[in-house]
């Protein structure tokens, strides 16, 4: 299965996209790619809304992922907040559609248990346990996209439990 | 001058293209196109989003405007409904830009202010005031129409105040 997640910002959008490999009963995972795009100055808001979309809809062309993980969004910012935030997640969630690509949404809370094993982990922790999970040698930048292999490696994890409660292991 | 104006809304997003037409030194407006995208039921969010940047993309190839002409959101909506609101407003921005058009946004008191008079209008003055300023029999509808329509002429009035002030008259 092959995962591309995305950490939607008003700065940066990260992407990242995971792999896991099957081995006999046992499962690994791997990094495929990972990015960051980070909004141009001096454009208007239009323009910065088709770059995060034409960025993010080249890396699904390029990488061909099954399935679109999200973060689901955090309601304690302020509205201001929230109205920026929704104009760059609506791209983003535009730019899965088109490819006809299904999305699956995951809490902040239940993306850091299924890294860290721990929902309250601060950002360093889930930044480590990321790069310890994809064998990466070192820690993944920009920080945006690791949230965003954060984000993929939760929805993996969420179906390889599924499957193996389907197969009443 | 044709303007394409757009009143985002998350169960229906309304649009409506306006033109000035010259008539020696006055210029009459005339309503060319109208219409309301309401979001299908039992649909993903994602596909929601994907049916508002084509219907409204499809409207823009057809009209052909000069230019996008939108309302700047209203920040006393709560965090969940700015966030729904934004994914909209970024689709619509996005179909936009990917037109190469440019956008302009008013504020809700301005249009109201340019279209009855008033900035505290009330809705119904609002929808009134369009259909005579476009010389229209009946009232608009749907509603979501309407208020596009006013974000439209308000485009009008504002390009037309600021020629005669930069005529000198």
């Amino acid at each position: 299965m092959r995962v591309f997640g995305i950490d939607c910002g008003t700065e940066v959008t990260g992407f990242g996209v995971v792999e896991s490999c099957e081995r006999g009963r046992d499962s690994a995972l791997a990094c495929r790619a990972l990015g960051g795009i980070k909004l141009a100055k001096g454009k208007t808001l239009p323009e910065r809304l088709e770059q995060v979309y034409r960025e993010l809809s080249e890396a699904m062309a390029i990488w061909q992922p099954d399935v679109v993980a999200i973060e689901e969004v955090f309601y304690s910012v302020n509205a201001k907040s929230a109205l920026k935030l929704g104009q760059v997640r609506g791209v983003a969630l535009l730019a899965a559609a088109c490819q006809g690509l299904a999305v699956a949404e995951y809490a902040p809370l239940k993306i850091k248990s299924s890294v860290v094993g721990y929902g309250l982990a601060a950002k360093d922790q889930v930044q480590f346990m990321v790069a310890r999970l994809l064998g990466l040698a070192e820690l993944p930048q920009p920080a945006d996209a690791a949230d965003a292999l954060a984000i993929a490696i939760c929805h993996i994890h969420t179906a390889q439990t599924l499957q193996m409660q389907g197969a009443g292991r």
